[in-house]
């Protein structure tokens, strides 16, 4: 029950990127659940990861290779994350990206491994190197949705995002896929999101608007406040669109890339909230007036994370002293509760720190209606703000995760 | 569907303490929603209160109350809060402790005001004034049953504790009630909580006590994450015992309270855990092996947040791999994943950071049927430890706060 969320898009092939997917039968049979992507030599790949302390094995090795080489292919599974499964798990990530390498001439470093699924079970690598052939021969430019699709757990829909851009007459495409529905939080990464561009671009360069720009889509958020272990997010820039090589991150050709790159990445990061495990809605959280930006995130994440307020969007239940309940408690220094107003859609709900003079109950039960809800909340107190994005909590959240393994 | 949470004990008077109850249909009709509780001349009162910046009302002026004279009245409603209600809020909390003070002739100074319900409605004062008289005059030394049914909201049961002790050849009694379901993350104090005792003790001292304990009882417990506005703690000591006035926390006498104090505030602070929205388990979060106490609080506190968690817990899932990640995420620096512990009830489940090698899936079935959930934790690192209790998340919970103002 996916909120608002969009067909997955056309997508056109990305000069020097090509997709191959197969059926390994991890956790269920007749799943395709092993996706490939075959990136061109010179391709720029840049990417961030989870924080978890107990980040996956993929994503140690992914870290590692990254480090020392420049990647060519990225391995995909869902149905297993390969986390919590100490030495062994780091040895079967190995064992995989090892049997691709081999069947395609490139050294293991050029490999980035990715798990998605189960915490804590072995990976069954003996069934990923198995489907590595059927994979690799189904390699092509156009197999995006299939890729999408391949990447899925519990959600219900293939995410994927495009935009072409101009600039000095010359064409550019930026697009990707995501996942992720539950166990999401992520802190800088996301669950899986991947996106490419034939854009030259010089790989430190890539490396730093990923980094800055996944702090205003993957990085706000949140379906259950819980930060995977295997988050990860990479960025390719295959150089196919015949561009000088770009060096320098303030130049107008690298902000015209970062325009369509923070849109594709924002859809991607919204695709997942839509999909949010049980979600009925889409919850854009703005705090302003703020004094400092990290007032505003905290606020904006903790309304994000309350159970009570998730509860109460999924009744469509103007209870909006929950939402003064948590902002009272995020912990923000010298607030001044008298100074708190707060909007939901277009109504003025809570003007002062208590409810608005001309407010009135259907006031409050047509701003929750809808399935999309903006939350509006100003400090009173400055000039920062921050958005984060989120969904309700519904008794499909309890379950799906009540019954996930089974 | 409360777990495991015993009959209302059988309390005795204590002297110095008449408790009062009657009907004002607040929230619902045909509810005793407004207590009493009558104080003798000379009894020592110590509060705490919570920490959210949008705090009640009643909050405020019980703070300003206590630091003025001494209290002999409390004055409870349920069905609204009186919070986020800005001035006028203020204003009708001080009529409720006037209309109080003047049929008794005392100081307002000496009533103090606590609230429960609604967020953000205006407190109908006029009820609570119309109900004052019926209270005052059902005051006697053995309502207490009837003063925990009168301080419930959502609570399924009332929630009682009582223990005596010997000293020096002269019989203490502690005892008090307590209520809480959902909002409950307390934050240096309880939803609402009040415990009695016959000892003559200086009311600098019970308030040290009281701020001490809290923090191994109230302060310990989570159901949803969300701290109330409201939550309040009152100890009282009447003096009734005929002791010599306690004046000093370290000596014998003051030792033996905090004992007797303890056991009754963990016995209310845990009732209101096994009372959770929804709860069908009672868990206790155990970390140990910490280097800090406070990464020990912290991981403890997450790990009991987690939605993931509580859903598992709810579904007898041994999908013990989400903890592992909750306690990757929690924050603690220089973590070494690979000596983390885990134990679920007496089954060891992970050892050296992932699943330990004797691991069956049927051990972790085992470990997770009972209603009584004993989570530990040892994360390898130190000699510091914490401990706090919560419930699983179960689909009731999702109904009562989806519904909960209907």
């Amino acid at each position: 029950m996916a909120v608002g969320l969009q067909e997955f898009p056309s997508i056109p092939e990305i000069k020097g990127v090509n997709i191959g997917y197969a059926e390994a039968s991890i956790k269920k049979a007749n799943k395709k659940d092993v996706v490939v992507f075959e990136l061109c030599e010179g391709a720029a790949v840049a990417g961030v990861f989870t924080q978890n302390a107990f980040c996956a094995a993929p994503v140690r090795l992914c870290q590692k290779h990254l480090a020392t080489t420049d990647a060519r292919y990225l391995l995909i599974n869902t149905g297993n994350a390969n986390a919590g499964t100490g030495k062994s798990g780091m040895e079967n990530a190995l064992l995989t990206c090892n049997a691709l390498a081999q069947s395609v001439g490139v050294p293991v470093e050029a490999v980035l491994p990715f798990s998605t699924g189960v915490i804590g079970e072995p990976l069954p690598a003996d069934k990923i190197v198995a489907a590595i052939p059927a994979a690799l021969s189904s390699l092509t430019g156009d197999n995006w949705r299939a890729a999408g699709v391949g990447i899925m757990t519990t959600d219900t829909l293939p995410k994927g995002s495009v935009r072409h851009f101009e600039f000095d007459g010359r064409s550019y495409t930026v697009a990707g896929i995501s996942k992720g529905a539950g166990m999401i939080r992520p802190n800088m990464a996301t669950m899986l999101g991947y996106v490419f561009s034939d854009i030259a671009m010089d790989k430190g360069v890539l490396q730093a608007i990923l980094k800055e720009v996944v702090n205003k889509s993957f990085n706000r958020i949140t379906v259950d406040s819980d930060t995977s272990t295997n988050d990860s997010c990479v960025a390719v820039a295959t150089g196919g669109a015949g561009n000088e090589l770009v060096t320098d991150i303030g130049s107008p050709l690298a902000q015209a890339f970062i325009v369509a790159f923070t849109q594709v990445m924002q859809e991607l990061a919204h695709a997942i909230v839509r999909d949010g495990e049980g979600a009925t809605k889409f919850v854009t959280v703005e705090v302003k007036g703020a004094k400092l930006e990290s007032d505003a995130t905290k606020v904006a994440f903790e309304v994000a994370h309350s159970p009570l307020v998730k509860t109460a969007l999924f009744a469509s239940d103007p209870n909006w002293g929950r939402i003064l309940a948590v902002v009272g408690r995020a912990g923000v220094a010298e607030l001044d509760v008298d100074k708190v107003q707060l909007h939901i859609n277009s109504f003025e709900i809570a003007r002062d720190g208590c409810r608005s003079p001309g407010y009135l109950e259907e006031h409050g039960q047509e701003a929750m209606a809808p399935a999309e809800i903006h939350i509006q909340i100003d400090l009173g107190a400055g000039e920062a703000s921050d958005t984060v994005w989120t969904t309700d909590f519904s008794h499909e959240y309890v379950t799906i995760n009540a019954d996930y393994r089974t």
